[in-house]
């Protein structure tokens, strides 16, 4: 009736309200009218902060909520709360939306289309895994359900944490904070299986001096049930672990069944396959988030990673091209930094069985420092590993792990890896120095010497 | 007699002991002989530790001594303490030194020279200027006489920083946790000149906020002494204000006294001129550290900037290019961090004023963000500002002024900028986010994200 545009958008987190703000920024609410449907309560909630909700950094979920769905309303977007999309018909162009609470389905078209559903958790298929108490960590609702079970119950009770990586580890430190005895379990030899196993040592390590259980080479068989069918124990191949409650931290997958089942094309890599403008193979289909296969710079490959800030990029390069401008989205790194307790972890580009999958031969350089002057006292350590092409001594990768001062380090290597730099260039770089802050030469400039060195 | 070579170093500090470490390792002790020569008492110590020495981190000065006499001299570097070069003939290649134990001048014949003799503080021709009380803050003995000072005289005493420059701030920090009251006098109309106005403004803000009594726009005019000859009071042309000791910070100029007498080129910066190898305009000669002139990369002028960082980098391609080796130092872009209590400040590239010095267009963004997500307690603000080249978007500098975090941030920056990246492939930059060291953009994302829809 209108004539306007129809922009619609399939999820209302991080990749999808980027694209609406975006795309709302350039074309005037007269031109194109935005709806997002959101199947759940929340928008732009940044499911990275669950395990401070949970550790009670703060007390109101809500605070994890960027943009709630009135104050995209106020910006001219149309949010439709529990509204799922169950069908897309890209040759009709129109969605079928199920709204939860009227509970009745409808039809919507549309011009053009978001993908942005995100990405589900990947739930072992194991005898037990729905019973009570298991959680897991993806929703705010989980987060809630978690600190709900966390608060009530005794200081001391017993939780078991299946998967050792960053979100896993983080939720482990939370509830440990709170009181809880807590075991974590991962399948490799190391948790933070991003990294390298010699530098995953080091996380183990320090993980178990914070006062964690730590099972390594460990699979999850099953989980028992009490006569209430709340979770008791998790049993794995070396023995049989009490549980009162239980966290799986065993990764996500990109979320692709609509757009599989609409006919758009999926990557090897699980993910919607996108060009670099966030197409998808449907002209006036995008895709961002979760949900997206994008490409990973130094591997040259496709890759789906679930990184809340490849999500707001991503979405703002749809809402440019969908509004007529033109912007693309660069790939990415694999860069990712976390901190338990005191200690802090972070890794960029390729680690050695990357690099080796990728086709690359290379030399490892690993060094220990401390990120302010020796002479403080207590000068935090950190140990930054580099991994350079042979020959030609460019940057592949690098991971570091250490305390105060440590992961955000990892920013700089990225950058130098994200520009093509050699070890002996990247050792040039003029990088700030003063005492409470560095050694004269940065840590990160150490490692890069001694690969510079090595090649 | 012996046939062999003869490497000798004027100056037992930063640059030139980098440069005789590493002509050490690639060169045996029976082919080259390397003898460096320090007026002084100490070898390869950190300047830029003072302030914490006398703030008290601490006790030992010896501790600011990254490697000692002794520590050189066990790796086959012959050091000669408390001897001072006094002329350098480059025709008879032949050093007159003087011990200063012996009283004894002495000539040393050389086949390579490295000067390495560092900066010299500007001390203002002002009357009373060598009064007692009035202390540099350049050697390890400025900084005990300062803190012999600092701990003997009463709780309450003044002090007058004069020059609100890194050290100036850094010392003036150090004397206010001694519990004096620290004036810092700046002739600018901010202090922190190598940061914009509004940065400036900042500063000027926090070190108020800390309780320390800042003066800009004021310019020493005398110092009073009393009848013992100490310092009593600094007239300023806005007042006088009493102190008990004054500390000067009011900057370095290389030290080339030496180097021009015999002959060798000093640059427009008033540095020693050297190429890309640190080679100066006589064959066989080389110049590291404080004393020389480098290359800046963004206004492609000729600098000299007196940094530890800077002299250690140069100091070891002195030693590859002296042993037959091959090395260039990459040049400087001015990246320079510091603390002040809670306050941190970092800068890279060119400011307003070099940039428009250097013929650059240019505009800026500036904005404000925290350094972890918004909702941890206190999360720390920061304020990031972007200077970018009109048109073409080239990052050219960036100022960074905050709280816990802030300073290191400028690294991503500085290698941006060395990479000659514009903000619109900043925005791209696949930078470690979790919500304990910033928000899903990060606060360099944000300032570029502004500066790339500026321009």
């Amino acid at each position: 009736v209108t004539g306007r545009e129809r922009l619609l958008i399939i999820g209302g987190d991080a990749g999808g309200m980027s694209a609406a703000a975006q795309a709302r920024r350039r074309a005037p609410a007269d031109r194109l009218e935005i709806v997002a449907f959101e199947k759940g309560d929340y928008t732009s909630y940044g499911a990275c902060g669950l395990p401070y909700y949970v550790a009670g950094e703060m007390d109101d979920p809500e605070e994890l909520v960027s943009r709630t769905p009135d104050e995209h309303r106020s910006q001219g977007i149309d949010v439709r709360m529990r509204h799922e999309v169950i069908a897309v018909d890209l040759d009709a162009r129109v969605l079928r939306v199920r709204d939860s609470d009227a509970g009745a389905d409808r039809s919507e078209p549309f011009d053009q289309l978001v993908f942005a559903n995100g990405a589900e958790p990947i739930r072992p298929r194991l005898p037990g895994v729905d019973a009570q108490g298991v959680h897991g960590i993806q929703t705010i609702g989980d987060g809630i359900a978690l600190r709900e079970h966390v608060v009530k119950e005794h200081v001391g009770d017993r939780a078991v944490v299946v998967g050792g990586g960053y979100i896993g580890l983080e939720m482990a430190e939370a509830m440990h904070e709170r009181g809880m005895l807590v075991t974590v379990i991962d399948a490799g030899p190391q948790p933070m299986s991003t990294l390298d196993e010699d530098m995953g040592a080091l996380v183990a390590a320090a993980i178990r001096k914070i006062g964690l259980e730590l099972q390594t080479e460990t699979r999850v068989q099953a989980f028992e049930t009490d006569e209430d069918g709340h979770v008791r124990a998790v049993v794995t191949e070396h023995g049989t672990i009490p549980a009162d409650i239980v966290v799986l931290g065993t990764g996500v997958r990109p979320n692709v069944r609509l757009a599989r089942d609409a006919g758009v094309k999926i990557g090897p890599s699980g993910g919607v396959k996108t060009d670099p403008r966030m197409a998808t193979s449907v002209p006036g289909v995008w895709a961002a988030g979760d949900c997206v296969e994008t490409f990973h710079r130094i591997s040259r490959r496709p890759v789906a990673i679930a990184l809340g800030t490849y999500a707001n990029k991503q979405g703002r390069v749809v809402g440019e091209n969908a509004t007529g401008g033109y912007a693309t989205f660069g790939g990415v790194i694999g860069t990712a930094i976390t901190k338990v307790c005191a200690y802090e972890i972070g890794r960029t580009g390729l680690n050695e069985e990357e690099a080796r999958d990728a086709g690359f031969e290379f030399v490892t350089a690993t060094i220990e420092s401390t990120t302010r002057a020796h002479y403080f006292d207590g000068s935090p350590e950190i140990t930054v590993k580099i991994v350079a092409e042979k020959r030609s001594g460019r940057l592949l990768g690098a991971q570091i792990v250490g305390r105060e001062g440590a992961a955000k380090r990892i920013d700089v290597m990225a950058a130098a890896i994200w520009n093509e730099m050699t070890a002996d260039e990247f050792v040039q770089l003029d990088l700030g120095y003063a005492p409470p802050f560095s050694p004269v030469w940065d840590p990160t400039l150490i490692a890069a010497r001694k690969a510079a060195a090595m090649r």
